[in-house]
């Protein structure tokens, strides 16, 4: 839509998020007020806490945080996939509302074939999931394994082949690739059936290796790959793919953990994933799907209602042709940090009490206005 | 040999380092100290300094600094390719004493084909290096180019069919594929004439990916690849092949550079060259190619003579069986970091006056010994 200023605008429903990290703690706090802004109202919520959260009262009770901070948030919670979970567990956990069961590489153990073989010690309880309607969320990598040739950069695409497996094993069983970073991915997912999804992150559709090779902010699991990964990843979003969806995998630490010997994985999204996402659509000519890829098709997915036509709105406003040449247009631009200090009348925040954003200091051409 | 304690010993001549970053001011009087303690007496000097080395002068002025900081090491100096470089250059810096050209991606303007294309226009040079027995020694990556596919992972091997071209058109023009990170390159300088050789660092005999994913101090240019690559380079050393030797890129940077926003490429390895490599080679089984790798091949290359049976020699020792369980046996311990504070009384070296070692805090197998 173009105003009546020549401005272009663009108005979505907000946009569901089926993979984010809000954390515990003062960051936790941070960061659950940050989702709204960022024009998503729904996330699917990661379970991968201190400690982890396996049982349906840990849900629970993560969830009453989550909304004490921010009410106007729908949390889709999940379970924490471990030997500890039981097919009775699922169907309490199912009853209560929780939505999913994330499985984590670390979280499988291994004895061969890289350590996602013993994925059928599971099979009681995914034939429970299956049953009650629970979706199983993926971290699709393999361990490292040198000794075999597998390091990040292949960890995906060896992990197909457990997808494929599970897939087969339980076709009606909702499963969600996770994050893809890959062509191989990418395929594969769409090899299979109905039941099969597959998330795409909002940094994976920009970075590729060299983005992250000394670059430290752009660090993730799975890392970004080569450029012809990242062209999949946008083409099958041009494409329309209603199979694949958003999922930020939004994950803040502080810039003390990234600026270090050993930086932790993870990019920090949130609080711009809408912008973000135009700007980067738009760049490879599929601005015409964000709505699908960000407000619907994840939706759709898990059987969520989509929003309805009264439901509150996200503005995003393009940036005036005629400002796309200045570097450091303010409104568009993205802040260098968000602060977390515990003590907001901290003048100076430090490296351990800020996060900074993907692309921080960088103009996008795309913003949120107030509705 | 076995001493009568028990104790395993090597005796070699000092080895000859055919890549090393001396640098600059503060940093160039600690590491150029650190050379010979390192088991090295001959090392072939980079010449990308701030401004870079590009005459016969500067490169002599620079050899006399570092002659003066430690007289008994044997600097082979090298300029560095740019437009400006002659072939009446070439032939003066010959008569001086200077063994070769450094070509970097980046000194190569360029319009097509990754930037690489334009090595024609230095041929006039290449026909006067060659005429005068000089050395060509080449960063073999082009550009990343993620428009047409290019990025850190397969930069080098789609430089070798420059290598090959430069190879064609100059027989007999020595040429170095300095750093060799891959499979393909390993192949290709194999499938190449006697007049073409190849370095291989220590760090690439130990790191792959997953070294540097997240972990600073491992990051460098050529990044290290798979496990397959890391097999290449340790089975032609293991074969014993004459045209692959030491180079370890030994590329110090301060602390601070590595941890930070953005890390510097480079791992710094000149302290321990020998204690690293006969521990590497030993756990890859080839411990009897260490002499012709790090002593031999490289000198012969460069048509240097061999050292004299009368040559000092370093004397390098094993840790006893029993203490190899412990994890910190200090003889055998890599440093956590070198100083080179300006002002020795300063107790606490900052992170902008310390330079991290490769394997910091880690335990080798073998260290040097008094002669």
């Amino acid at each position: 839509m173009t105003t009546p200023s020549g401005t272009q605008e663009l108005v979505l429903p907000y946009a569901a998020d089926m993979h984010v990290h809000l954390r515990q703690g003062d960051l936790m706090r941070m960061v659950t007020k940050l989702v709204r802004p960022g024009g998503v109202d729904t996330v699917y919520v990661m379970p991968n806490l201190q400690p982890p959260i396996t049982t349906t009262e840990q849900a629970l009770a993560y969830r009453d945080q989550l909304q004490a901070l921010e009410p106007n948030v729908t949390y889709l919670m999940s379970l924490y996939l471990s030997p500890d979970l039981t097919p009775e567990e699922i169907r309490k956990a199912a009853q209560a509302g929780v939505v999913g069961v994330k499985s984590y590489p670390r979280g499988v153990t291994t004895n061969s074939d890289a350590g996602i073989e013993s994925y059928e010690t599971y099979y009681p309880v995914f034939q429970a999931m299956e049953e009650v309607g629970m979706v199983l969320n993926l971290h699709g990598e393999v361990p490292s394994d040198r000794d075999n040739g597998i390091c990040v950069l292949n960890a995906e695409k060896v992990f197909l082949k457990h997808l494929k497996k599970l897939h087969q094993a339980f076709p009606r069983l909702r499963i969600i690739l996770e994050h893809a970073t890959t062509q191989d991915a990418v395929e594969m997912v769409k090899s299979l059936g109905d039941t099969v999804g597959c998330t795409i992150t909002v940094h994976h559709l920009e970075l590729i290796v060299d983005d992250w090779a000394g670059f430290h902010h752009n660090f993730c699991k799975p890392v970004a790959k080569y450029p012809h990964d990242r062209e999949a990843l946008r083409a099958v979003i041009k494409a329309g793919h209603p199979r694949f969806f958003l999922g930020s995998d939004s994950a803040p630490h502080p810039r003390s953990a990234k600026e270090n010997v050993h930086s932790c994985a993870g990019v920090f999204t949130s609080p711009l994933v809408l912008p973000y996402l135009a700007t980067l659509l738009e760049s490879f000519g599929a601005l015409d799907r964000l709505q699908g890829f960000a407000c619907e098709f994840g939706r759709a997915f898990y059987g969520l209602p989509l929003p309805a036509p009264s439901a509150p709105t996200v503005r995003l406003q393009r940036m005036p042709v005629a400002k796309l040449s200045e570097m450091e247009e303010l409104p568009f631009l993205v802040p260098q940090s968000f602060s977390f200090a515990k003590d907001e009348s901290d003048a100076q925040p430090s490296a351990s009490s800020e996060v900074v954003p993907f692309l921080a200091g960088r103009t996008l051409t795309w913003r949120i206005v107030e509705s």
